[in-house]
């Protein structure tokens, strides 16, 4: 039976979602719980693929399993499994049998936290990421805007990244204050390899006032990954939701 | 010279604010940031002495030194000092020299975060409550709303409270929904020991559906330690904020 899970994590002491033999990963770990779970090995298959470090408040995966207990109870077993790693498994449902998290999605919401101020982060270490400078707001919303819409994104996407093509559309950049952080949301249907880190990188810039937002426009059209401002830093970047058709 | 921190801390590695034998306190971490700076010892006197778990968001302390850097860096210094202890100086500044973080204190504001779901807390494991039921907001703000005022507060005292009398004002305690969490605000000139946490284990009840908002004015009124509900545990607690006059 397909069952869809929808998952928060602690990315920070994990490789990444994806199975790697560096170290511990997302993935593996889910993998290992349904495995003690219900004694079979099982893929688990996520909407995104996402970085060492980063986190998640929304993932979704697939995977198909049979255990002895009821459906709705499967997330709360898993969760057993998965003590003390700091990842849940905040709800599960089945599944059409075809059902595919990553290519059946047809949206993506990502957030990035920035915490501007000098004093080392404490309770949100490792989850926001410390712009020890003032950011103007405004000029951050500014340089937002410029990058919604259907572009070409080659400025904003790692070298190692593997999609067919650097045409994306941006649903939503937007640049929000929350208590004494600010942060980027984003949304598209789907995103090329570390292009909200390299889109939020550029907009601390523009926060900074090192580049104007028709700086940002201009480093947009260039195409050219030199042009993106410092890619920022995995512990600010959160996968928050993901949506399927209904 | 005397100055007034204003501090943020991640509770969770401590033994609670003040110097104890059993194990790190944050009073004595600064302690030792402070003479690892100035090369001699100086107390820290703190307005609130938070339990061993519980979180600052802005505890005020003082503590006269004497350093070779102005004034306005003694925070930065610190924070290089405190490496890499969860503990934070946000701001510090100059201050009388009779100023006193906890006579002084006119107001104190605590907030205690519960996260109201079966999965585990990952991203703020130790740093919420998580109660595996569903809360009845409403139920939780009418019993809130029995215990602002000036009340004999001895239900909702640790036995080990050393205040001189239980009476106290509460001038504020608001229950409200923040995302998936719900949180209790009270404010008090001062409080009694543990009488946060006491509350919000009754109110807990209370959104629980086990007891009505009569119920919480009854245990109000017996000044009976026994009638208060399971004390909330310190990870849910934060110290917000604390008022001088100006």
């Amino acid at each position: 039976m397909r069952f869809k899970l929808t998952l928060e994590y602690d990315g920070g002491p994990f490789m990444g979602w994806q199975r790697v033999s560096a170290g511990p990963s997302i993935q593996q770990t889910l993998e290992a719980a349904v495995e003690s779970l219900t004694g079979v090995h099982a893929d688990v298959t996520g909407a995104g693929r996402t970085d060492a470090g980063v986190h998640a408040l929304g993932q979704v995966a697939h995977v198909d399993l049979d255990a002895d207990i009821p459906a709705s109870r499967i997330g709360e077993a898993l969760n057993a499994h998965l003590r003390p790693h700091p990842i849940a498994v905040l709800s599960s449902e089945i599944a059409a049998p075809d059902f595919h998290a990553r290519f059946d999605a047809i949206a993506r919401v990502y957030c990035y936290r920035i915490l501007p101020r000098r004093a080392p982060a404490t309770l949100t270490r490792g989850q926001v990421w410390r712009v020890p400078g003032k950011l103007d707001l405004a000029a951050m919303q500014l340089g937002a805007e410029r990058l919604v819409g259907r572009h070409d994104f080659t400025t904003f996407r790692d070298s190692h990244c593997q999609a067919k093509s650097p045409i994306k559309t941006l649903d939503r950049c937007e640049v929000i204050a929350n208590g004494a952080e600010i942060e980027i949301w984003c949304g598209a249907r789907s995103f090329l390899h570390r292009q909200v880190r390299s889109m939020a990188g550029t907009l601390i810039e523009a926060g900074l006032g090192k580049m104007s937002a028709d700086e940002v426009s201009a480093a947009l059209d260039a195409k050219d990954r030199a042009r993106c401002g410092p890619v920022a830093p995995p512990e600010g970047l959160y996968l928050v939701s993901v949506s399927y058709p209904k």
